[in-house]
């Protein structure tokens, strides 16, 4: 069955809110509807990697009381929300789907589990990850074809999302790890401005990159779950939480989108292309002006100035991982090919060739915010194609790692097809500029989907 | 006895380096006068939490043997550190000196730990914190006095090393907890810039205010120690490691030092401020010129600039210490009450409140950059007094934590002395200027001790 965009199966929270505050249904009513579709799907998709869903009930009631009491905590009270199996939980183990965390237990919630459970969400499991969510596949498929990957590294929150079983669930994102199951289960993804979300408690990959995200069944059940985390939890040490409304901001019609071609492009099929360029044509009109690399110097510029930021990226990356992967190791542990290798890559790197990174790195930015007049938002596929077949290989990054790269903030609309597939369309602001962001993501999703 | 800073009973390895170069000592030889030192002392000080000398003997050898075959791994092959039981190592329980973290066992190294291992360095055992390094007290005593502090939070570390055990170990500070202990045990205390040594693995006080920092027995065993830390292990991720050259730098006389008289200086008894005023006139001549707030209008700006750091500090740390801290008590942990109480005043500060306690920070900061055409160093003494009476009360931390939140290295050098105890002169650098302090520090223990 083709996917189609504007008959979306997902299940938005924030959609059931009126209903909640009339009293013609409640928190506990939304969870079942959750768990019937657990049952008959879960067996087949495995994104959990454990649930009680006994005790989210409990928790879904006490949401409802409060509904019924008039003593919500938060709007997003009642909320179920799947946890990525990087993020440490005081009630189920956290396994980073590694033998060396088999059975693992923490003995507290990572802040950002902590701040939901503070709002009132209901916390019903965790959802597979990658191994330590850059390694090895876990077993989860994609909620639209079982013999394609769900994407990684948060394949099972991805899943749980695209398949209608959850509303929302936690990612994280390091090079694609949000944006790409997003795009490919057919979600929305949402990568706030790096720092801008608390990771206190989630197993770090590389700490410059690791950035917080959700994955949502709307633009506005992802805005305010990342949005409460903030309230609830802060931003990482040292650095200005995620910031505006606590409800979804209003939609925003953008002036200007700039279209981004990067180095990812190569890599893009027909059919995909096709549904892109189809996405810039009905964006654009009297007002609003859609440009790209070849009318534009500054883009020209731009994409010039991050072409190798991929490969920049991944040198990062391999360096910020050696810890603690090396030490794992050296401890006995044992580590999957892909991590073995990133450690194996990242002994050749000096202290001066990461100096020497991180000031590429600084230069990008500064070209990122030259751009910051010029247009609203970027606009650039998600990733490079839908879903690819089979269940190893969790896709391209080459269209996503720039972004995460640069920290700004990024969504993942599922409003494209491709070979009967979802991808998603992906939006990139200005760091800090997350809510207005948020607000053009809401104005592109009606205009494209009504 | 009354401490004599010039008759140093220090045991510093660096000192013995030429021995072993020419096969007329060994590091294994090294080892056990510590060992001698520990058997008749640690019973009544309490250093250690926990060590297996036994092992630390074999891995002495293994460096002994690398001297007679020509494959020193480094300058701290076979150098025994200490390692504060905040640190994460795959060979001891990390406790943290909390009933949460009784028997517990990492995976892994810490980054730090894992780096001086790679670099050859003995790690013994796991040395005294208090908990959580913020809260309760441990065992410890003071080698000077065994009924006074050793200050905290690095008190095993500053005890094994101020009394001649150990020729260094890690320690951490947030606000105070590597200077203060230093000065109480007549010990070099060294916090490089916050960044440029890596906290992966250490349990987080407040993160944007956690430096590394080591105490040891001589500025260049300090230095080599932090040194090889940022060489084998780098910086904190996506901060430049801390930089210079491997060996000790060498000595440079400064041309103009600059002498705060912060809000501490309220608490300081008249010896104690006697003493300082002495180490003043003794580094003033031809041709260095000491200047303070009453000469210098720079000085007397930077210091109003600075004059609310440390209840800044204050609030910065309750608030980022709120996770994990809150977590676990909502996972039925334990706290003592100086850490719920520091939970409890994190819960009157909004959001808002946080941003705007950062930006005063960074007003901060730039002030401190004004200095830095101005004078070379800055100097201070690294506590009110000397080390309180009793067990309970690690001391003011005053004189400290302003350096601590603007991020700038600093080393207490234990050249006074005050009520018969070792009092440590303190020497504030500018970001990033590490090895040139440490070469001016170099300059003033050599002026000030022969």
């Amino acid at each position: 069955m083709t996917y189609d965009p504007a008959a979306s199966t997902l299940r938005s929270f924030h959609a059931a809110l009126p209903d909640f505050e009339k009293g013609t249904s409640t928190p506990r009513d939304f969870l079942e509807g959750c768990i019937e579709e657990v049952k008959s799907r879960e067996d087949s998709l495995k994104a959990f990697v454990v649930a009680d869903w006994e005790k989210a009930r409990q928790a879904a009631d006490a949401a409802s009381k409060r509904y019924r009491d008039g003593s919500v905590l938060s709007a997003i009270d009642g909320f179920p929300v799947g946890v990525k199996d990087i993020i440490e939980t005081r009630d189920f183990p956290t396994q980073m789907n590694s033998p060396i965390y088999t059975g693992w237990q923490s003995l507290r919630d990572a802040a950002c589990v902590r701040g939901l459970r503070l709002a009132g969400a209901v916390l019903p499991g965790k959802t597979v990850t990658t191994e330590f969510a850059c390694g090895e596949s876990g077993p989860t498929l994609n909620p639209h074809d079982p013999d394609r990957t769900p994407g990684g590294s948060s394949s099972g929150t991805a899943a749980s999302v695209g398949g209608g079983l959850m509303p929302a669930g936690l990612a994280t994102q390091t090079r694609a790890s949000t944006i790409r199951p997003a795009s490919y289960c057919g979600a929305y993804g949402f990568k706030p401005t790096h720092g801008s979300l608390t990771l206190a408690g989630v197993h770090p990959v590389s700490a410059s990159l690791d950035h917080l995200g959700v994955i949502a069944a709307s633009v506005e059940d992802g805005w305010l779950i990342a949005r409460h985390i903030a309230e609830f939890a802060g931003g990482e040490a040292g650095r200005p939480p995620l910031d505006g409304p606590l409800a979804p901001p209003e939609a925003i019609q953008p002036a200007r989108i700039g279209v981004i071609y990067s180095s990812g492009w190569s890599e893009v099929d027909d059919e995909s292309a096709n549904a892109f360029m189809q996405v810039e044509e009905r964006l654009a009109d009297a007002s609003v002006t859609v440009v790209s690399v070849n009318a534009d110097g500054h883009i020209a510029r731009f994409e010039e100035a991050i072409r190798e930021a991929d490969p920049l990226s991944v040198d990062l990356m391999a360096i910020e991982l050696e810890w603690p992967m090396a030490a794992y190791q050296e401890a006995g542990g044992k580590l999957g090919p892909t991590i073995s290798k990133y450690v194996e890559n990242a002994k050749a790197i000096t202290n001066q060739g990461y100096r020497d990174r991180l000031e590429r790195r600084d230069v990008m930015v500064a070209e990122m915010e030259r751009l910051r007049p010029e247009v609203d938002v970027l606009i650039s596929l998600s990733a490079s194609g839908p879903a690819p077949k089979g269940l190893g290989y969790t896709g391209s990054r080459s269209m996503i790692a720039p972004w995460t790269l640069l920290g700004t903030p990024a969504w993942s609309l599922p409003v494209m097809v491709s070979d009967g597939m979802p991808l998603g369309l992906q939006v990139i602001g200005f760091r800090g500029d997350d809510a207005r962001l948020t607000g053009i993501c809401r104005w592109i999703t009606q205009k494209l989907l009504s």
